[in-house]
């Protein structure tokens, strides 16, 4: 139990999907795992924007509680992406990025986020990822990476160093697959595993979460929803609600991180079902815990409660 | 609690797969179905066969108890389907279609048969659907029906007249939004609800299934296995683990669905690990016992028994 930190992005996104269209709203990876995480935990975030960062957003997350000392404001324009969705929403387009100051990111950790016991490295350089893990002062309880194709890709011996210094990593299907180079999940989890993260979540999008790990596998579906707007932000939602919920329990043993898999898909069901994080932020803890039943429904075999 | 009768196709199967490939192998829906059953409950089967059909696929039946007296032998050559799948083993390719006797396939029932309590009709013409429900001597206790695109399109208004009569509906995702003519799939479950069928079952290959009644929606996924071989029949074979689990219970209620639901998974888990009824003819009661406990364990949230 304690303070989760999250290193990430901090972006303006700009999204259509085949239910409507917005400009320059807010988003970026460390955005949303943070706002998610802070409806369980004490979460800081690290990140960087630009001179134009609307001071809005920020009021937002600090009224969440997020520690955002950690924003660091640096000369130029915040980290800008333009993507869209067809009717097949796993699966985004993109049109545009604008890298800008997130071009120059590099992680600065204060003495108090050096010493958290929970920390994500949410979707950056692998490079960044080590140089976080080096700053901190002592090795957290729990450290969790997500990653993505760019970085499989071309970072891939940086991506290697640091999964084998990680306990848990947060990975679609599709990368999972790419990173393991192998199209059976099951094995491709288990080569994910030896690289060093003892758990593996895979996140399949409108086909829910898998977790790998010591104590067996673990499937959740996603939310059976009747609209979904923009699937932007879920997965870093998802990994917010996980490691928020890890965050505040007394002990992690596998009960927990079941919970924690299902907390996960419950904030995740909840950012699809606008754009940015509209949803998020008219969310309180009676929906949380509402749809958390609802999940417990959805898939419990035995009799209702 | 009863016999169940089947209605559907019994076929000679050539199928190619990344992982090899087999010639004029036992196949068809009502045989997958039959068999998968026959570890539940006392399974009657009707179909057509022609002259050329192998007896020691009749004897494989047999010798699992299904009542084989309504396979009707005629002049001709048995149905004859050629297909193969890619990696993306959720969609068959279809090579070649021999209809043979099957084309002029009209279901006999004898006594017994008419009077079953559970009935299953599995995907072929929806006149011959209607057709079977009219031999009943009385209303089963429980009617379910497949179906398939090709009748979706083909013959829409006899299968609307087939659905407003039965209980329960197993179709895939595809078809499903296919017709209910709405790409969600809530609504389009409860589309097809509205049409007839209290109970929609969706089968999304290796997403697993959902239930849609009226306690709700219930998710089950795939179990993730480490070599899927061959998915053909897999649905087939689903259906039958779910009504032959149904068949052997005292009462319906919506936990013995979700269970039913469970052990359709399992037997579909089978099927697909070899090509043909390969799998399944190995099997024991204590290996869907232990799969049984598999899945339970794949999805449950609290501490493990």
């Amino acid at each position: 139990m304690g303070d989760l930190l999250v290193v990430g992005s901090v972006a303006l996104d700009s999204v259509q999907t085949p239910f409507g269209k917005v400009r320059e709203v807010l988003g970026g990876s460390a955005t949303y795992f943070a706002y998610a995480a802070s409806f369980f935990t004490k979460v800081r975030l690290i990140a960087a924007v630009g001179e134009d960062f609307p001071q809005e957003h920020v009021r937002l997350l600090r009224e969440r509680g997020v520690d955002v000392t950690g924003l660091q404001a640096g000369a130029g324009r915040t980290f800008r992406w333009v993507g869209e969705y067809g009717y097949d929403l796993n699966e985004a387009t993109t049109l545009d990025t604008q890298l800008n100051v997130f071009a120059d990111f590099r992680p600065v950790l204060g003495g108090a986020a050096r010493r958290v016991p929970y920390l994500f490295l949410a979707n950056i350089d692998p490079d960044l990822q080590l140089d976080v893990l080096r700053q901190m002062a002592e090795r957290p309880q729990l450290v969790a990476l997500d990653t993505m194709n760019f970085w499989i890709e071309g970072k891939r011996a940086a991506l290697r160093r640091v999964l084998g210094q990680v306990d848990v990593i947060t990975i679609n299907d599709r990368e999972a697959r790419q990173l393991a180079g192998e199209a059976n999940l099951v094995k491709a989890a288990r080569a994910i595993r030896a690289m060093g993260p003892t758990t593996v979540v895979v996140k399949r999008g409108e086909y829910g979460a898998m977790m790998f790990a010591d104590g067996g596998f673990f499937i959740v579906p996603a939310y059976p929803l009747e609209s979904v707007y923009d699937p932007t932000g879920a997965g870093d939602t998802f990994a917010g609600g996980f490691m928020g919920y890890l965050a505040s329990e007394e002990r992690l043993d596998e009960s927990v991180f079941r919970r924690a898999v299902v907390y996960g898909s419950v904030m995740a069901s909840f950012t699809v079902e606008d754009f940015s994080l509209n949803r998020l932020t008219s969310l309180g803890p009676a929906d949380i815990a509402d749809r958390y039943a609802a999940f417990h429904d959805l898939i419990r075999l035995g009799a209702s409660a």
